[in-house]
């Protein structure tokens, strides 16, 4: 494995793999590695040749390089890693996912959307290039997302599953995922909203992309069907565990800590986990959702070891 | 071949395929016929089920089918007819033609964008959904397109040629395509440019899905490398010939004709080309390329009889 160069690069340092040295694991430096891994890979696919027009490319690698965790990425690796796959076999994924994931955001924070002015501590994409470059810095994000996907070429998956890890992608951010959930949430905006609209609303949002990490994680190292039915009941509840934490932060941290403006659930008359259920059984729901999260993985061995203190990292970083 | 049902849906008049009777060839009925085919496809495809948020599936439905020619559809199609493939096989890269082509529309009508109020006769999207479910609609259709190929199973091609026409896809929709050519479309506003930029941009932002079209409707057919090298040629020389008109039109026609805001192009300061080759040698222009287009066809027999007649049609609808 030490030396397997699939996918646009290779891991810098192989020989700390996680399995290497089960006990020597450290859930920070775990994630720490396998940022950089995505990072360098990101680097290299989005990158400036200096054509006519290189103010998009500049637009699209604001965004992209301003400095998020790569948590949907870094799923996607270690859900190919749980299932015996090389970090290389997912990488074309993780960079498709984070390329989407940055599109949403720049996307959700035009002035026709949330209207916000800070991200990451930053000024957001269209403050810095405007409205117009913004959008087309979004959509040129998504379509390349699948140039990424399409391409990477993993070393345990056929043609065929790639393709079905496109179609599972590209659903999880579509009309029946990720947009679907951005158009709830501002078609209930300011509306009375019950639980369950919420939960609908939240697995689309976020949670269809956390599942398409997972799953597509496990198809490209070449899972098995009855594990990828339990990455896919991880991912459900690994999903959800994320945004009832993000309203959690969003309640009670302030907007230095989180480098974007906070409280804006509540300005903007939008549902929240907090709002609904209050902030003490909130973190209980999260924590309960950790639970059903690594319950998922039980008949995984040492390498879903990454999987379940992603769950733990993802839950305990506010509570 | 009659009975075939590869794809979304099947030929409802199968047998009135071109190639039964070359002699009674008609090229207006064949452009009906192969956009009725897509249109049903795109009708099963992106359709509202009553689902929360049906606003958003009906602001993509509402520019899907506002009476567009189908002509990036229908070039895919007689691509796959020319190398002896099924018009099936090439249905689902028409509609995701169809859909990316869509979106472009929409997000180019923005008022961030060229900020138009008109499109096809009708109001363009925003002005009916408003500017964020208009944004939400295109992020939609651009995203479902993918959907579409990647679950599309062409008989004639393998996996692995589906993969490649994915990334042949995104490529030409992408950073590198049409959004690239859109951004420049901004950039050069009011500025002075030249033959070279103008054709630079064109090919990105109208002639790259023109030759996404024609190569992958030829590999979802089951072409060979030389069909493809000829098919690539085609699609140069239509992709620009289609813009040149466009550009023709926009100087000559009215807006009751085209069903659109005219002389925008001068009006926005943009470059164009009878601005700078004038009316007459434009027309000429395009005549040239049509003429290249179909040279490039030489080694093709009567199946390709569809792309010689569209290259005509696509050319003297104006001039």
């Amino acid at each position: 494995m030490e030396n397997s160069r699939s996918g646009p690069t290779h891991l810098a340092e192989p020989g700390r793999h996680p399995d290497s040295d089960p006990s020597a694991f450290r859930i920070d430096s775990y994630l720490k590695q396998r940022a950089e891994f995505v990072e360098r890979a990101l680097d290299s696919v989005v990158a400036s040749d200096g054509r006519p027009g290189a103010q998009l490319l500049e637009a699209m690698r604001y965004s992209l390089f301003a400095g998020g965790k790569r948590l949907r990425p870094i799923l996607a690796i270690a859900a190919c890693e749980a299932v015996g796959g090389d970090p290389a076999d997912a990488l074309g994924l993780a960079c498709a996912l984070e390329m989407i994931h940055t599109y949403s955001l720049i996307h959700d924070d035009l002035p026709c959307m949330d209207d916000d002015d800070l991200r990451r501590g930053r000024p957001t994409n269209h403050k810095v290039y405007g409205e117009a470059m913004a959008t087309l810095a979004g959509d040129a994000l998504l379509t390349d997302a699948f140039i990424v996907l399409a391409r990477s070429h993993p070393n345990r998956a056929s043609s065929a599953a790639v393709l079905d890890v496109v179609a599972e992608l590209a659903q999880a951010a579509g009309s029946s995922g990720m947009v679907i959930g951005q158009a709830l949430d501002i078609l209930c905006e300011g509306k009375a909203t019950d639980l369950a609209t919420l939960e609908y609303l939240h697995a689309r949002k976020t949670g269809a992309l956390f599942l398409a990490a997972v799953r597509g994680g496990g198809l490209l190292g070449g899972g098995n069907p009855d594990q990828i039915d339990a990455l896919t009941r991880y991912g459900r509840s690994i999903g959800l565990a994320f945004q009832v934490v993000d309203d959690v932060l969003d309640v009670e941290a302030s907007a230095d800590q989180l480098g974007k403006r906070t409280h804006k659930d509540d300005a903007h008359g939008k549902a929240t986990y907090p709002a609904l259920m209050g902030v003490a059984k909130s973190r209980q729901f999260a924590r309960e959702l950790k639970q059903r999260a690594i319950d998922a993985l039980a008949a995984f061995d040492e390498r879903a070891r990454p999987l379940r203190e992603i769950a733990n990292f993802v839950v305990e970083r506010s509570l």
